[in-house]
């Protein structure tokens, strides 16, 4: 199917944008249809006035889309093409089916695709826009990410189809760096295993202590190092620690200097290195199944693993293998492959693990962030503007970098 | 009972040692018995060849001592004065007997006071040392603290009878202000909720981010601005919060502007400002119950205590009820009022705590650095040698300013 590429900047776009061969970058005027994605809150909706990041409250901009006559479906139904289930627990109900896709049901997402012009999903619940979803959206100009982190869309599919993708980039850097932080903190001081036997009314120091590290002179390897690697790498600075990481490129050597890490081209020569490996790239051709038998196989053995960037970076049963034999000494994350995690997903029962839902980027500030950041796009869309530059992951047909 | 004090400059100190009224500071020649409490380690004791702070592997200096001709007794049985059962599961066992002292039992510590001339003891399975302890222990001349935290000693009874009370100091200052840090990104990022969902098989990503936050941007401020507060600090720079500190003195100008914290007089000013309080106060008479139920009224509604310091700084119920209401809306540390905790204190079994057992200062290289001080300052007493000067808390009767 030969697509025509449309160039993002023409802002007297063509009238009409309903081809799947000329879908435009920009809106052309008239009433809009808008669908979110996003997780349910159910009773926890009402309980913080900031939590803008859910179904209910649809990141705070429905009255300011339905006052300019755009029509706002928001909904929590995204598996498909015919699964759309009925359920209350999409969560935790939704997960026995999501490998299996034909249950009888249309899903929410899916009735409304044909008419949709702009779809916004999250990375937290995400929407998977696939290229048979993108054939079928066909007003669908926009998709955009609230949040950080695009491989729920297949972007080359979208790239051919001429549609733009852009996220909130920056929205939740800081979130997940820091909630890096925290996971590398839990996992060198053994802190579950002293929580467990408090709230199971037991006191044992050895049984925490034998195992228990501080950070301090403990060698820390990123790889992948963009905005969030370096963020952790700065909040790790005052650690005292030999931090390393791995890249495409070298930073500028005055960054270098300020954040105290050395450059390791070869990721297999730095790996071997670590004390503790921190996950900090996007899930791609490249890198999903990076992490598999035979690198584990190559790493320190106890090494501690955090993984906030894309669970099938991972081989699932591979870490489930290191993390009972001891190879991995601990591992955490928030994300999994695939989300929601089933039921019987085995990184929920594998030995020194620290695992969450997908939640690092999702803290009410980053969601007051990704929310302002979404009708900041939605606003320039609908006024024919362009994005800020760094917020296309798809643009004109082309790929950001970071996902090439 | 009037004691004569003995200078502890004093290296040619008087030949006989074990009177009550004239107990010299260093030792005099010959065999020595030097008596070790510390927490048992069963099978984890071979776990790890650094596991040096257990009673199995005893700090790792007995056959250090033992060829020197010294007499080294190590022993977790540490409750009296007639307490001692004879039991395997001490922590929990004893937790029920901590404020009745009289069971039948003679404690193996107790046994071996008469005669011991050093005592090492640890703040993490703490060996309770009396006025009537120390006037049973006739030939006592020192007291060392494997870590940092000398208040299971009475001090002032230590001092009128002329003991020397020394700690490693600095041993554990960093591994404790890594752990208050983990601590706090716990409970801000709301990090457990996730976590038990994970394990009980769900998924349910608004029941953590309705109530998580970054770090970034919020006021942490300080109770106690010594070593571990300085560092925690300093750790806490990058994060771009608002830093605020309250102590005895305020920091050296130069300093302070390069940790970036700001100095409260007024404890009572400070508290109210702040969405994080973290402890880093010795357990004093002055501070004991300091934090009680008008104090914490006053606090910000939903803040987050870190106590890392000492259980007893807190008023166990006005805690328990303040987190139930939610005007706490966190509170995580390590330490307990008494130790072991009972396995019905309460404060296990609160709302929206990250607690653990006593165990942020004794991680594998903290137990390195305390059992390296520990020898060193035996050496020293054996030579008649002063110690470090920081590392004294009572020294010729007189108590070191932060346990004033």
């Amino acid at each position: 199917m030969a697509m025509k590429r449309v160039a993002n900047s023409a802002i007297s776009a063509l009238a009409s944008s309903s081809t799947v061969f000329t879908r435009q970058a920009h809106a052309s005027s008239g009433s809009k249809k808008i669908v979110g994605v996003f997780y349910k809150a159910d009773e926890y909706a009402s309980k913080n006035p900031n939590f803008l990041g859910c179904t209910e409250n649809a990141l705070g901009i429905r009255d300011w889309l339905e006052s300019q006559g755009h029509q706002y479906i928001v909904t929590d139904d995204k598996e498909g093409p015919n699964c759309g289930c009925q359920v209350v627990d999409v969560g935790s109900f939704l997960a026995k089916f999501i490998d299996i896709h034909f249950c009888g049901f249309v899903a929410e997402l899916e009735k409304h695709l044909p008419d949709t012009h702009v779809l916004i999903s999250t990375p937290f619940h995400p929407a998977y826009v696939t290229a048979e979803r993108i054939k079928k959206a066909k007003n669908l100009q926009l998709l955009l990410t609230a949040g950080i982190g695009s491989d729920h869309i297949d972007l080359s599919a979208a790239a051919t189809a001429g549609l733009t993708v852009a996220e909130v980039t920056g929205s939740n850097v800081v979130s997940v760096a820091e909630d890096e932080l925290m996971r590398i903190l839990i996992l060198l001081r053994n802190f579950l295993p002293g929580y467990h036997q408090i709230i199971n009314g037991e006191w044992n120091v050895a049984g925490v202590s034998y195992r228990a590290y501080d950070l301090e002179g403990k060698t820390v390897g990123t790889v992948g190092c963009g905005r969030i690697g370096r963020l952790l790498l700065q909040r790790l600075k005052p650690f005292n620690c030999n931090l390393l990481y791995h890249d495409r490129l070298k930073m500028d050597p005055e960054l270098e200097k300020q954040i105290g890490a050395t450059f390791v081209e070869d990721v297999d020569r730095m790996l071997p290195k670590c004390d503790v490996i921190v996950i900090n790239m996007p899930l791609t051709d490249k890198t999903r199944g990076m992490f598999d038998k035979n690198r584990i196989a190559k790493l320190k053995k106890g090494v501690m693993i955090v993984n906030n960037a894309r669970g099938a970076i991972m081989d699932t049963q591979a870490v489930v293998d290191a993390c009972s034999s001891g190879h991995i000494g601990g591992y955490s994350g928030d994300v999994w492959n695939p989300q929601p995690a089933p039921k019987d997903h085995p990184w929920r029962y594998m030995p020194n693990h620290a695992m969450t839902p997908h939640v690092s980027g999702t803290t009410i500030d980053a969601q007051l962030r990704y929310a302002a950041g979404t009708k900041d796009m939605l606003e320039r869309y609908f006024k024919g503007q362009d994005f800020p530059e760094q917020n296309y992951i798809v643009k004109a047909g082309e790929l950001a970098p970071q996902y090439r």
